[in-house]
């Protein structure tokens, strides 16, 4: 121990994606330098005596600042993304880089650094939406893009603006397989969307309820089949994101068991909102607006399927899926201010600050382990989205960002309390058990006692990531 | 009895779905007017002691006379192609009226009667191809043609000149709801099929043999999935054709598990034929041509499967699907007179002659039933395509369609001894058990131990199609 | 049509497993002689338009008569038993032979003979019960009451009094591989429920509704899956009898989806009570009573699933399993007069007379067709047991069962109208649409217009059964 | 850092069931006090640069002198089969204290330990195996036993000596969830065995290929389900041992996916090994005896089905089941010096030492990450039975059981290298990649440079178990 720490945490009950010990981490040059028991004093300490020490989590799924048609407007850039972020205990996002449908992809990367320096608290990557596979994409920009730590993209089956073909598929899944990336599947039957969209529109059913009668689990079943055929044939893994129910996860399921790398992640909209919450049973109403998202929320029953896939390692990450929209805002939920049939109401609700603490509460209620709590939200997107071991772990080397829980305190969520730029959250009212009370980037402290310490706009830095590790 | 009998056939060992019952069956006016013991003498009178009396054979999938892009032409038209109907067993053919992109469906049909008319000799209906289902189509031509006796379609998943989108799929479904049709589906996901057909062709792997490898078997279980999703959105049955072994079977039975409708169609290329027959392990002559159709043919694990879905009630139908190109013809499998690339070899294989004895084979192999058979073959395809009571049974008041089978004589199969109009089969050589040895049609014998007796062409009718029967 | 017909019935609108047809039916000696337009004139007529003429139906599962354990004794003997048969629209029923433990199988089916002759009005056959398969049943009696005409056993898994070993499974299977005839197994796990009850009796759980408490479906399904496998290893096929849901269903289909020849049973019980009629949700009174039998029925989504398992080809028969107890009667459900813990009732419900009326229902409410109806509860126990072309059909050379139903008939069950001696239906007020109003055994009109027209007691014949058709 | 360190292992590529990271690993006491940089120098140093440090393995299932009744013996006893096992990588190991029917567990207990004390080199704990649940047994000694630290058991579901009826299994299983203990099941249906093995017998046909015959995948599959079934109704966790191929694992992952906890362990033999080993294919020598153990290794399909289950985390154990009998030997295989017939040969191979490697040598094949193989050969184990975090993984307050791997050492195993008293290895001549070349025990280096260094025998302690932790 030649030279001097920065900081020592002591008596942390420091919990892993597999391990749990009690000891003092020191910390210096922003780095995990030395675990054990009784390290020498810091210039600072903390004692964590009655706390958890888990690494900070990753979100591995969320936008921000992102640029959107018809005059939508996302709620959250990065700062405030990055802040609400933090205040909930994730120390590191991974948001989009968006191609446009005749756009460039370097183009649309280079556009969200500078929506990102000097804006950001939080580290954060970025995977890239491939949205327009031209034979430039596929073959120079995608490679090259690789190549400068940026793994893992996004394809959509859906969404007009967005969808590939199932041949654009099919290339863009190649260009993984050559350059050892990730590709991310938004998975939902876009024709079959649009079918019933008009059908429903065409008779008058427009309140937000029918947003999720124009999205039916089978279309979502659907794609995930589809998709995980396209990974077969062209062997290589994918990662279905934002999965809703049981009958995707069935298909997950098949796939796996017959030893197809078909990953999986999971939102806490699957968790704790369902079709109701949208209005299915006869509220026309418009509040339901605040829970359109895609897929949408199912049921109780499907609910109960996510949790059982969860502990039973069916999902390897669980995201917010972040989509910042104001409700009461002529550039958000209510375009132009006015409510809007369901089809035009902008898809996502927010969720990078509550993703953490909403599953630390099925803990309590023996839904999952703190270890797959760990393994979940900030373990495994570290390794599949090449940030490991850097982030994703407490371990000699890695960086030392490190949330402090407080596994008893109950907190019941308010958007008041929230730090986000968003005007609601869908999650108002419920209660949780746990809570992230200290929070560290880099051996920084950011929040101290659930007061955010207002940290410089900017320190987050830039994470180019590595080859995936899917396992 | 008031009138007198045009026909008894005596100690007839009559078979039907279910059935099974000695006695005399006695016609008049071309239709069947009384089973019993002991019926008075006739004009005509036929002893069949020692044969089977089965339903004449409906074969519910079969392509006669079918205009082909790209200079291919086919070997039978409606004459040859339905005298080798009745030499094996069949005495109606349900053959397609295909519309072609751009084009009218009724023209199609008035086109498709004027080749039948005058050549037929067996009895014939017509289902539908729609290749492009405009507003027209939808809601004009195909409701107006389900009203004439046209109840049945057939949409295709690939081939660039017939295959419909997704979205195109949904609105041909729901015409078929709206007007109780029912849709015939060939799916295979054709961007796959493109994908990996360049792939090959790219690296020079061109000769018969790789036609299997551009459509595997999870090209055919991806379509079906898709399709079984089309047709619980629109909530109306639907019937896959040619399945070609366990992954499509698969996704058949969960279907048919949840309580969809979901009926199923094989034929004996699934059953009879392996990649091995296209050379799949090393052999890059021309020979493999001969087998080339769509889906391709698997291996002996896959046709064991066809063989236990058929005995497990998984497949309502055993159709031909008759595609008769000649081999060595530069309108057929030597198109310009010069072996191809496999993706430009027409695909299909005939067996409009050999389909009935090929399955019959499986009888005394303990695969199935007589009355599974019957049911496959002649008494489901009747009543899904509208035709029973007239055809698919031998019962009071149905046409005299029956053939008389031998069921203990052996015979190889060749293709001096049959009566298409194509160069090859590809079940050259292969003997089977059981053979049919006469043959009426309404009642007028048109095979007569094993001789065809050379009735008038012509004599086969048009037969309008009522409601689709599925139970 | 040498000889005089006996019985004509005009116009008839005959139902097969397969076909639907309208004629005259000509009845000679007790035999369907001829099937026509415009028969002679007979000696009896019967105009039957407007009514389905259907095969008499077969009960291939009912208890009558049977010696019973702990004072307890069946309310229906062979003559009121078939005389509700036969009101029912049943002509043909199969009860059981038992055999006790240390008793001879040959002995309990003499026995069994001396019950029936003399006091059945319908024809009859018996399967056997199989208690204690001794080297002696196993060597001896069993092959020569199977050639004696035999050819149906059924085994328990679980009472007490009846249960085998897995090792006599085992060798009752290979008897009945070795000598072709066919096993019925009762499948639920004795040792499950012996615990179960203990642990309710325990804690004083003892009224009506903790019956289905302690026999759960895992029970149903464990020894279901444990029966396929003895049926795999011996590699002979079986019948699970009186199936109760979904979990027992699954089973089987995956069973029937690997080619394995099980086959299986449900009965009125699983598609019209559930749990609920036994109590469960806090009812302690003992009218529960009446419909404690085993398996237990479950609940709403249970009966989905076997409605859904009907139309879907899963099972082949649909029996009664009645068990005449009755329940105000000191032998009966009320052992000594009093209430009885749950485990002290004795186990059945009555049926005979019900189960077609209550499955006929099912047609006009979409469930089934027609054909599935005959093939169900007619046809396929007739073939199964060995009866097949006797009965289970209307066809030349049958015998004359024929039951011509009105199928617009709604009637209103009541206890009151039925002709079992059992003092209660747990039916007791269903509305049905469709009744056999008119029925012939043998060609002898029996019940008229709904009146039943007291044949003799003991017309009813003893029918030795044939090998066992499967398919 | 107040006190000395006793060992520091330099630059040491540390991996965990989910960490890898460089360091230093600091050891005072037997414990790892500290991992971090460039720590203090300690009185014994090691430099394991090039070698991956890894938490000693913890083999969850062995069999170590343990009485075998009929005149056979075990080769190995506490001191010959901890040194293989530390030989092998392996620093605890949990062999069984086995009650005999009529026995006290207490007194085996007590016995166990008699055989333990002064012997042992390896650390040790102790399963229970149950083989006469009595009420004194179920009441008084299991619940004494656990709270004594032997919180696992072992039950039978075959063996005449060892095997418990489904009630006794139910009992069992009910204690365990009274008491919070886990029960492992040996899972084959004893009355299909035997009943396999007399007709195999009493055909002569008694080689050791037999084996395999008499004990089909689905003897195995029948007993894992029904094992399911029982932990279902009585709601308690259960692990399957030793699960051979595809069959038991579709019943496992089917109880996974709704939810249930079954856990699962697999063997060595069940990748190495196949029916061939017993000479399947008309081989009917005796050298087939070195490979007889229960379950049968199966066919390479069912391997492929294994190290898939592997990789897809359907198992949580790797276990030798080290069962050692020589194999030239009177109370071996050769029991009184002769061949026997199948089923008189002692089951078991043996594997203690040779496990590790096995699966090691997976990684370098892609069959499984260095840290799935962390979690199912150390860290899951030590979770399971209650060792954790004393054992099973690397970090601060652990004891300090590492060994050191040279991941690319290509090892041809042979029985004369091996440490164990048996005769025979069944995996002579197999090549490996990976190999433990230095191992500490509690700090103290037992092996060097794969010498091993003859430790004292009964350096070993027994390790009392906390309760099981599942995930």
């Amino acid at each position: 121990m030649s030279t001097e720490l920065d900081l020592v945490i002591r008596n942390a009950d420091v919990v892993t994606a597999s391990d749990r010990f009690t000891c003092d981490i020191g910390v210096r040059d922003g780095r995990i330098a030395v675990l054990g028991h009784g390290l020498p004093r810091a210039a600072r300490e903390l004692d964590a005596s009655g706390l958890l020490a888990l690494p900070g989590g990753v979100d591995g799924h969320c936008h921000l600042d992102q640029p959107m048609a018809d005059g939508m407007r996302m709620a959250d850039d990065f700062f405030t993304g990055t802040r609400a972020a933090i205040c909930g205990g994730t120390t590191t996002v991974i948001p989009f880089a968006a191609q446009e449908k005749g756009g460039s992809l370097k183009a649309a990367v280079a556009d969200y650094h500078r929506r990102a320096e000097g804006r950001a608290v939080a580290d954060y990557g970025f995977h890239l939406i491939v949205a327009d596979p031209t034979p430039e994409v596929l073959k120079h920009e995608l490679p090259e893009l690789i190549r400068q730590g940026y793994t893992s993209f996004k394809v959509y089956m859906t969404y007009d603006d967005l969808k590939l073909s199932d041949r654009e598929m099919l290339d863009v899944l190649d260009v993984a397989k050559q350059n050892n990336a990730l590709v991310m599947v938004h998975a939902e039957n876009a024709d079959c969307i649009s079918w019933l969209t008009e059908k429903l529109v065409g008779e008058g059913r427009i309140s937000p309820r029918f947003h999720g009668l124009s999205r039916p689990a089978a279309v979502e079943r659907e794609a995930t089949h589809r998709a995980i055929t396209f990974a077969e044939l062209v062997d290589v893994p994918i990662l279905i994101v934002h999965v809703s129910g049981k009958e995707a996860i069935e298909q997950i399921r098949w796939a796996q068991s017959r030893g197809l790398q078909i990953l999986a992640e999971t939102c806490p909209q699957y968790l704790y909102l369902t079709a109701e919450d949208m209005g299915l049973h006869g509220d026309d109403g418009y509040e339901g607006a605040k829970c359109v998202c895609s897929p949408p929320p199912r049921d109780p029953e499907n609910q109960a399927a996510v949790w059982r896939a969860l502990a039973g390692g069916v999902f390897s990450v669980f995201s917010s899926d972040h989509a910042p929209f104001n409700y009461d805002d002529a550039e958000g939920k209510k375009l132009g201010g006015q409510a809007q049939p369901f089809d035009h109401i902008p898809n996502g609700v927010p969720g990078i600050e509550t993703r953490l603490p909403l599953l630390f509460d099925g803990i309590a209620r023996g839904k999952l382990s703190l270890h797959q709590f760990v393994e979940l939200t900030s373990y495994r997107p570290a390794r599949l989205y090449g940030l490991y071991p850097r982030k994703g772990t407490i371990a000699v080397g890695a960086d030392a960002d490190i949330t402090l829980w407080d596994p008893e305190r109950r907190v019941r969520i308010t958007n008041d309390a929230l730090h986000h730029a968003v005007d609601y959250t869908p999650y108002e009212g419920i209660e949780v058990t746990g809570w992230p009370v200290h929070c560290f980037s880099r051996g920084e402290m950011l929040v101290e006692n659930g007061k955010y310490l207002e940290p410089a706009p900017g320190r987050g830095r830039f994470l180019p990531a590595g080859a995936p590790s899917l396992v």
